[in-house]
């Protein structure tokens, strides 16, 4: 068994230095949060799998792992193999995001919420990914949402606490990129795609990062050839003359980046946002698409000018609590990509300044050891008891490595922390 | 759908004042820890099921919840039905302790780790328990273990910790319990009974604190009557008559609460742990037995005065990381009981001091609303935007209990934090 024990496949281990690091990121996102009114929330990690697979989940609900029901019988094992549905005999699932957990919590809950709920959800999700780098299996979500708002002040209050946290956690510089659902709807419209289509060119327009507006256009004409009169609108809009002024987001260079005739309540409501964040930090994204079928309105992402991926997304998802509470309440979050940020964000260390190795050898009895650990812990430190290795060099560059600061050995004569001698340990 | 809006059976959603309280606790025993020079790891939810059904989980091996292989053909589920075995469907399993996962976590790195390993683990675990008070299918547990010193220090300074932790958490007055499987054993050598019948015996005698010693003695002749000599042995031995003195924790009182002829290297070294802890916190329980299989030295459990049942308890386990790492490695932990301890404690509300709730009506703009937020969270105050309610004093009420200190009405001639009239919210 000693040749292959590992996590499982696309799961990961977190060794001290990585899990301490990720804590103390999970501790400026909670703190920072807070400070903008969220309250934290916990859900199970599992669902009963109906909710699961209700459709709310999109491409995720097909990657979401399923849990054995207990006291299966041979019957069921039978009913299984007849019918060729191995999800029958699982009751419950794996949640892969925190928003059907979220919308089922507040369905659940409602009663006992205030009337405009703020929530902080902070916990892992579960994927069946392919692996490949830096897709994992098992990974750490941290959305906030709030529910119960239909204005956009709700998105103003997202966005700004978004910002303000990637400020916290060292990721000054970021900015949102924002678009509507009404206005890409509106804007297919007035193209003339018909409705039955809108879903299929969205996600072609989605991969405009990748392969451009040509790239969009390509495909749209060999796989849509029916939709050319629309396609080729498109690719006029795409082609116009601009006249490359850089103008504030607001109503005037929403309105501009769009064809002429797209609902104008729906700008005004956009413009409005920009007003009340730092117009400088978010920026109109007329193309912007974001994949989840269950968004209504507002969708935006997080852009950081040093890296080519997008830190955290979200949108309005005003029709999802109805599909729990029977009755619809406007909703609006934003996810920022945990996994992703961790890896950028460089943190000071935020343990005891006051870390301290005692080296003892095996004569050194329990009784002093201890002791001199408890006088040290009361005097702030965080104190670590060490058997002296063969290899002292290797063993206090190890111990430096993993942040002491301080080092003394434990000499036949030492009887209180007063007679230990310390020396600085340089990292 | 709106009628039955739950979680899944036996597990439980957090809501915000219940999860500030848990996270709070947390932070504390997370602190606590690293203080006494423990570091935190983290494995996946998930270990492979070979790994989980290894035999070293005890019953809660058998109320694991199993996860689905994905992919699953037609064939898979033929021969499922054939062999009736649910489990060959499933390649995963969520873990139902943290040892299991401790041990397989030790095998993959310890190259990376350092000769003596302190672990913290916080983390939930599942198991499918029937349904009933104070029993979770989720639930969190909260692990230290020294992996990889065989002498007492290690027992010395994870009671230790763990006393002061759950000071640090208010409890103090918490004693433990100590025994030493081997001093059980040598006892049940003593009275007489086979080797093949210990493991039997140890569990009618783990019933004491509920039947008694007479009820065990009754349990093992009507279970057990082919042992009558040794259950006559046992049961004088129970009887015997006891001088009554108190003595403090040590080899004496050990010597005295056991048959004569018990291995006296065993007591001198659990006697020894009591001169290094504080020895008023320690008790000798010549009948703790603790149900799991793979403890082979100390074990212990915390008692509270305040408490009928056990706040925590753990032992020595030196064959377990064997069983992965193929060479035997020292090992002993101890881990107390979250669920019950965050009932118990009542701890100072650790948000910011100031926490200030903003009033406004509909038609106060989004940009003034955000820029009062934005200049009071930067004076250091946790901030809510709300909606002014038609029952104001109810509001106020639910947020006087949110933990929320003082409020202010947006008015008409307001521009900034300046022009706020704040008053005091009592709780």
């Amino acid at each position: 068994m000693a040749s292959a024990v590992t996590p499982p496949r696309g799961m990961r281990d977190f060794l001290p230095g990585e899990k301490a690091k990720r804590e103390h990121a999970l501790g400026v996102i909670r703190r920072s949060y807070s400070a903008h009114g969220f309250d934290e929330i916990e859900t199970p990690v599992m669902e009963d799998i109906q909710r699961l697979h209700s459709g709310l989940g999109g491409d995720n609900e097909k990657l979401s792992f399923s849990v054995l029901r207990r006291g299966i019988e041979r019957s069921d094992l039978d009913a299984a193999a007849e019918s060729n549905d191995a999800q029958a005999l699982a009751d419950l699932g794996l949640r892969f995001d925190l928003t059907v957990p979220l919308a089922r919590f507040y369905a659940t809950h409602r009663a006992e919420l205030p009337a405009v709920f703020r929530s902080v959800q902070i916990a892992p999700v579960w994927r069946a990914e392919r692996p490949q780098k830096g897709r994992y299996r098992q990974f750490m979500q941290c959305d906030i949402d709030i529910i119960g708002d239909a204005s956009a002040l709700a998105e103003v209050e997202l966005i700004s606490a978004t910002l303000s946290t990637l400020d916290a956690l060292g990721l000054q510089g970021s900015t949102v990129r924002i678009n509507d659902r009404r206005l890409l709807i509106g804007m297919l419209e007035l193209f003339g795609f018909p409705a039955d289509q809108h879903d299929f060119v969205l996600i072609v327009i989605d991969k405009i990062d990748k392969i451009g507006t040509a790239g969009v256009i390509e495909e749209l004409r060999s796989k849509t050839p029916q939709l050319a009169e629309a396609t080729d609108a498109l690719e006029s809009f795409f082609l116009r003359p601009q006249d490359g002024a850089a103008r504030p987001f607001g109503h005037d260079a929403i309105a501009r980046a769009l064809p002429e005739g797209v609902d104008s309540d729906v700008i005004a409501e956009l413009a409005s946002i920009g007003d009340a964040v730092d117009a400088g930090r978010i920026r109109f994204d007329p193309f912007l698409v974001r994949g989840m079928g269950y968004y209504t309105g507002t969708i935006f992402e997080i852009a950081h000018p040093d890296f080519a991926f997008s830190l955290g997304g979200g949108g309005r998802y005003d029709g999802m609590i109805g599909r729990f509470l029977g009755t619809d309440v406007p909703a609006v979050g934003f996810s920022i990509g945990f996994e992703r940020i961790v890896d950028l964000v460089d943190l000071p260390d935020e343990q005891a300044a006051d870390s301290v190795v005692v080296l003892h050898d095996a004569a050194a009895p329990a009784v002093l050891m201890q002791s001199l650990k408890t006088e040290l812990i009361a005097s702030g430190a965080r104190v670590r008891l060490e058997r002296k290795a063969k290899n002292a060099k290797l063993q206090l560059e190890r111990l430096a490595d993993a942040g002491f600061t301080r080092v003394a050995t434990v000499l036949p004569d030492v009887e209180s922390v007063a007679d230990l001698k310390f020396r600085a340990l340089g990292r």
